[in-house]
């Protein structure tokens, strides 16, 4: 499969961008680098790629094996390098799982099953990046 | 520098990430993948990050180097891989030019400085993929 997607300047430092969903987004740096933040920053859209690509894939699990789960969340942090091209060396990627009914060994296999088998973002950051991954279980 | 994100589970296949800008952003799958199209599919967005994060320094030089360009965008066809997980592993890269007055030798140099010396997240596509980039001067 191939995906195509098409970036459009829109003067100063804004772009338009589109993407296979049919929703366009706006990227823009922000004012001290000479933007006027009307859009993302590019880099950390890499960042959201990576934790919806993970979590597409927990969500599906956790409905195909009917997991108990209130809510969850992926909290990512990651380092850039110091001098240009400035790229994510470590990233630390974190589950929170939120229930008062959580299966902590299926979940850990729905984190499992992405982080191993599923998710090509994650496959990809692992060429450039040490990434660490865990899982936090909270009762709520 | 670090950069930190947060990306919520809102249901179903729908997901709200946080970005550095401030301005939230909204991930969901297609129907066809069980979701409801309400936001961006996340894989293609590590393809938004790609051509923001070059235009972010084509825009840049071009300022700086007070070149004539009406308007430019950029276009990436991105393969992926059959078998999961699924990642890019051919990536195209076109900047396009369009203007009356554009200085082939000068708009070279922009994209040439982006993809040698300062576009991050190119540096970290060419660990996974085989990427391409060419450039296009358009007259109008």
């Amino acid at each position: 499969m191939t995906n195509k997607i098409t970036t459009t300047w829109l003067g100063n430092m804004k772009f338009e961008s589109t993407n296979p969903s049919g929703q366009n987004l706006f990227i823009d740096a922000g004012e001290e680098n000479g933007g006027n933040n009307e859009g993302y920053r590019p880099k950390a859209l890499m960042l959201s790629g990576l934790a919806g690509c993970a979590g597409l894939d927990v969500a599906s699990l956790i409905k195909k094996m009917k997991l108990d789960v209130n809510s969850f969340k992926i909290e990512i942090e990651a380092d850039l390098t110091e001098e240009h091209p400035k790229y994510y060396d470590k990233v630390s990627m974190d589950f929170h799982f939120y229930g008062d009914n959580l299966d902590e060994k299926k979940l850990q296999k729905t984190v499992d099953l992405s982080a191993e088998k599923y998710c090509g973002v994650l496959e990809m950051f692992r060429q450039f990046a040490e990434v660490s991954i865990n899982s936090f279980l909270h009762k709520k």
